[in-house]
């Protein structure tokens, strides 16, 4: 039996969601902020979703950029995760702060995360406003991937990498690696 | 050391995305599909968006019923999942293939699933075409939640439910209770 909650104060029924470090360098500035709002869009061409408030510094940085980089964290970067999220670039520089590693990018000016198990290169396609976010599309260019995280076929290695999954209100987990199921319909 | 792809044929590496059965009642059709492509799209007013192929039977329905239900499940249903993922109701009836137990819903007229620990009744706000998939833009009218699934704030109670996750290419995982961290950024 179901409770049913018509005026939804806490919309947060549908994590966990996998945490991703999204932001670009722009002319002016270089930052990134924690996201767990993001779905793939598209698989040809692949296209990839980042929600932003437009509160945020990486809301201006990437809409001046047009373009964004994702980056993908093991769940032993729980505390960047945090410092990412609940700091806003407004304020202070996060990237110098937080001794973020930078790489260099094969197709953008933004730079990915060097502690990422896996990154991707988007240009940016299209920004749509949805109630107090915008959706922020990005045309896939380029994957990087932490050699070894992943299988052939590209499926996530769960014995070798343990993703950061947040679950609302500060509170982060990761996998279970024994629990993996390979189940086809009969 | 990363590896960089830019011929992207595996586009998987986002994952694990949490699994959601979603779908609707039409005139003619009650159908769902599981979708792992999901998110989050505004707390106030609180939408939720879900991309589905336009090959699915579901697309078709939920375009005809302008409304649908979103519903999460355990990971002790990943064969529902799998049945309702790899499936298609263009050419068999699922709901009663698969003895999937439905339960009204306050608002809509399209069920949700009884077996979910929580779903989400969403009338259409909007759909619109990125690629290959289109995204169906739920506005959030009811939450329905089994009880002490979640704790107070509407987090997940972790010692109560095992989230079923997708992470690509029929492989199915849950998260790890242990865990689970409070982390701020200082």
């Amino acid at each position: 039996m179901k409770k049913v909650t018509t005026h939804i104060k806490h919309f947060q029924y549908f994590y966990p969601y996998t945490v991703a470090v999204v932001g670009a360098k722009s002319e002016t500035r270089v930052n990134y902020m924690s996201a767990a709002w993001h779905s793939a869009l598209s698989f040809n061409p692949p296209l990839f979703g980042v929600l932003i408030s437009k509160k945020r510094m990486t809301h201006q940085v990437i809409s001046e950029a047009r373009e964004f980089t994702v980056n993908f964290l093991d769940y032993d970067r729980v505390k960047l995760s945090a410092q990412m999220g609940r700091t806003s670039g407004h304020d202070r520089d996060k990237v110098a702060e937080f001794q973020v590693k930078l790489a260099p990018a094969k197709f953008l000016r933004s730079p990915i995360l060097e502690e990422s198990y896996a990154a991707f290169e988007c240009k940016l396609a299209d920004v749509r406003a949805y109630g107090d976010h915008d959706l922020f599309v990005g045309a896939v260019v380029a994957v990087h991937v932490e050699d070894k995280s992943f299988r052939t076929g590209g499926v996530l290695d769960t014995r070798k990498v343990k993703p950061l999954l947040y679950l609302g209100s500060d509170f982060y987990i990761t996998i279970d690696a024994d629990s993996l199921k390979h189940i086809l319909p009969d």
